[in-house]
């Protein structure tokens, strides 16, 4: 299906870095959701680079809605949002070496050099600000219904965060937080020390990546299939998507490699008439399927690949091999910027798997 | 889409541990392609479990196809293959309460209580020598094709195996090796502190888990789509359905989150004509689309939850606390078994990304 | 997806006219349905061939349920079931002149010659017995649900059978007089006439077509999507699956073209506090929603292609032109025999369009 | 998949009849494919009313490509397309009373009333100008490939047109020139005919329907699957889409129903080293897989459903009878205008299916 996600909640990404427009169609949703643009804003603005450990690039994100929207909600329509690419500087990026650590080689061989490969074209992470914008359409739906998303950076530049609170309300204290800072970590010394070391790597010509750690809370227990819709396998599939993510793990995710089923497995109890786990090694998911526990999972970022330090690399045209130093504008971290984009794809991806789970109209029941 | 995994080729799982016979139909198949009995039952015999690090459970896999095979070959039409379930003993699974790490609490939540629990039904990992065998149908037709797969153990009870050797002709042989051998490391010292250990597990009523490391050698560059059909996110979908996997990752991974973009990204030089990257640090895929280097992954394989070990738990039905120290047959480490699991997933998300790209006729074609 | 149809209830199809078994692999049940195994043998002796207008091969079709029932009951896993083949005689069946008519050359083309020749392989009706099965097993469930299925033959050879029942209550009648009735007509004289003619074309070596006419009553309305997934969309994908139909048309269908405006809109009125509407000529659909009246549809079969008179064709292998009069065992006529088939394959792609919109649970749901 | 279309190449449809923009994304298409501008507008000309025999709405339909193409080719990546609404009218269109015929009912019982009920919304035809511009960036490709397609008005208001050229060669002459004229018969004669009874039924306040009768030329054979991705099967629940559409039929079709087998079947012989159908009967598709004839199809096309007569209807927000006389722009027939949205849903779906088939390339392969 390649641009589209989903099977009842479906999204559709197009557009390139700078071509005159990116969005993305969200389909499948309930009739009657409220759509705040201003909490739509506000996502893109959390997205946005900012200050010295982002790219110079500066976009004004002024989406617009074209569909699915009729007085203020949803019409169960397909939703068309579109965001101008205005501040593109294509000069900076003629056709010449491949990038290394970037899409340019790959696209190359797949492409066959018909590909727009001014700023990554459609494999640029300017795209995520569509996929930001179609998961801020869902984020409040989900609020109302008791899903609540949040992610911090739990690694950045070698800088450790602290952990998630362990009991369920830290947690949503934690979530409802970081979900209002524009760099979301749990203690701001750590962040502090995440910034210093990434504007050091700038100043080096180099960058750096991180890890994301994201949970989500009020999940109904019983979604997800076993083989081979996963809450695992389709989240992991929207979250690979993601540009610059090479990892995914769920609870203990690596970690559980090295302990014994005794460590590992989460004993049960009763809480309030309800059977809750103790611990949480499995990330709120047993057999592919939430057990009513908090969802937990860790993207791995890599490191920016666009660096000014000078890099060995072949121009796939004619072969030579060759020296680059990449100009233009560049992110030397972008795990601070991604973290709206995990937000965003886990929330489609939820809503997808809620859907087909208790139907279209679940979400705007009441 | 549930138990069917794949677009133009596709496998359809079905079958409970204790049900009277498991099996998988696979769609979409090349016509023309040799199938070799022999040889999926070999594969079926390395992933059946042996000596003291498994289950005592025994069974033959005596497999057998049903349709999409005539005079030897691939028909074009679903190959259905069934394999009875002979060593079943029920009595070792009466509901009761909710074995933790497992799933029977998240399919009592999803099921409603009509789940066949015995043995976990058909969140059994019984259900993967389906897989497996539908696996050992394309694997020979994929190596025709130069794209070889394999996998060994690189990490088993906290004891880890050597690295795969870094040139792709050492890593050929590497390949060649494992897929002979019935515990896939490549150093065998390694491998007899890792059964040592897993025994040792065993003998204290634990269990124990691992790091699956895969390589696949030849496949051709331009497979794969950034958005949303990465190649990334198609493994990782098929990969996550394994059970016990709770960690998935490319290339360097998580290691690549402390990694500064000028060490992680992969210098390009032509080598006899050809574009190679110097190191491997994306694992063969830049974009999500195949770059022509090797393709290189891990998967974390958690603890096998059945253990002798006392654990706290809840009876669903009941809501009542309780002590459980599970019985019947279990295996105190799925590591080693579940290598020709990821071998096969591996094999079949790949037929599925490579008839896409190439066509439905390309596995067969000269 | 070739071999598999559906979304969230989706049948898989496997088999061959003479291979060893044929079955049907269905996935998304809702758990905790009961399963009629002495419905479902009903069921396929509708379809069987019966008396001089039918084929005299004879299959006891033996199915068995070998996944996804526990205790009588849909577990929610996929459900799979096989039907072995017995009465084959393959010998009638050497690869020698495309039969025209059949898919022989088309297969040919496909496959190079890989195909299962024997008695059209993969082609063949035979496969319908394992559909059949399937849509007993939801049948049932549809009907607990108020939904209620039936289908008679409204023309065959030539003859035409009465209307359906104008009124809601005698459709209701009607539907649950053909539901028992081996040759489903609602006027029996027309039936006798059809049979006749029939057995006359028979005697001629030749062959007769027909047109289905299914009446659907008690869908919600709601169900289905505008784009691409309106009910006609889906239902016309699975119903030219069945060999043979080469039409399809909803409500009033190729009559409304002629029609005016003021003659084919449906009237709207209130009665008992539910809007209906006052004729049918949409058949029960509205920009590719139900509304809540009777979904209606006919299917158009061609005349069964196997006939004894003498035909010029060609042999594809060699490209030698010839004559053939096909020998075996063939039908004369299978519309009699299709209207389970077209029964099954509604009610399986309905309870997928319900399952979207409702909830995977729907059909258990009391 | 609801507003999503096709597996390898896919078209996602959105927007309303007076929304501001509609617009559709083409993925999946092969990299490197001219797009002419002035061929897409000359499709979108072909579609927008004219004369006295449409509505008297006028749009410029002055489409724009925001992604997917660079330097005038496909880049591979999707294809975004948006199409303005500029002659809205919404005045005449508040929510009232339901149109007999419309989906307003339908629409109201899935949405709720939060649909955007302004001319149809989301069902309006209006949409299909996105559909035409969609296979208007495929139909120069596909007749760069040899596969050329075209569609006459076989019937309108009662009046109906000469049958297709039944020799290859004269087919082939019969869709260059539709696809040339504005008003889409092989008759001239007939075509006045046809419009001089829609301006009569236009006079009495009335509609009419029609059937379009489509040709498809110089489509390999070996293309479709038995089940369930039959070719009938993937191109009816394309066409099914289309507004108004409520019968499609494939070769004889229903006209086969009353043939015997000896009528039916189409003998095969040998011509310039190629087997040949000497009749067509059987459309270009047998067992679901093209032949190699020329694909034939009929759509009936009922009459437009708003009519200035007065009709009985209801208001499905009070539940009051009332009489309604459809006020606003209408088409007393849309079945001339139809024909370019046939022929571009064709496109569309047989570009799916070929690159299935033949690998995500082929269709700029030289």
């Amino acid at each position: 299906m390649k641009n589209t996600f989903g099977v009842s909640v479906a999204v559709t990404l197009f557009g390139e870095s700078h071509g005159p427009e990116i969005g993305a169609v969200i389909d499948g949703l309930a009739p009657g959701l409220p759509v705040d643009e201003a909490f739509i804003a506000g996502r893109l603005a959390l997205r946005r680079p900012a200050g010295k450990i982002s790219t110079t690039r500066r976009e004004a994100d002024a989406f617009r809605i074209v569909s699915g929207v009729f007085e203020g909600r949803t019409t169960g329509s397909p939703l068309a949002l579109l965001i101008p690419n205005t501040d593109t500087r294509s000069g900076d990026y003629q056709r010449g070496p491949a990038r290394p650590g970037h899409a340019d080689l790959a696209a190359f061989e797949k492409y066959h050099g018909f590909e727009d490969y001014r700023g990554g074209g459609h494999f640029s992470g300017r795209i995520t600000a569509a996929l930001v914008a179609a998961g801020a359409v869902v984020l409040p739906a989900l609020e109302r219904k008791g899903v609540r998303i949040g992610t911090h950076i739990a690694r950045c530049a070698g800088v450790g965060d602290v952990p998630f609170s362990a009991s369920e309300t830290g947690l949503a204290a934690d979530l409802e937080r970081l979900n209002r800072l524009p760099f979301a970590v749990l203690d701001e010394g750590r962040g502090s020390a995440m910034r210093d070391a990434v504007e050091k790597a700038a100043a080096d010509g180099d960058s750096v990546g991180g890890v994301l750690e994201t949970a989500v809370l009020g999940l109904p227990a019983g979604v997800g299939e076993p083989w081979f819709d996963s809450v695992e396998s389709v989240l992991s599939h929207a979250l690979f998507s993601v540009p610059a993510v090479k990892g995914v793990e769920f609870g203990g995710g690596f970690a559980l490699a090295d302990m014994t089923g005794s460590q590992a497995n989460d004993p049960l109890r009763m809480r309030d008439g309800r059977i809750v786990a103790v611990t949480n090694h499995n990330g709120g998911i047993n057999g592919g399927v939430t057990n009513g526990m908090p969802l937990i999972f860790r993207c791995a970022v890599k490191p920016t690949p666009s660096i000014a330090l000078e890099q060995q690399t072949v121009n796939p045209l004619t072969g030579e091999e060759t020296l680059l130093s990449v100009r233009g504008r560049h992110d030397p971290a972008i795990v601070h910027r991604a973290r709206v984009v995990v937000d965003s794809v886990a929330a489609l991806a939820l809503c997808d798997l809620l859907a087909l789970r208790f139907g279209t109209d679940w979400l705007a029941r009441d």
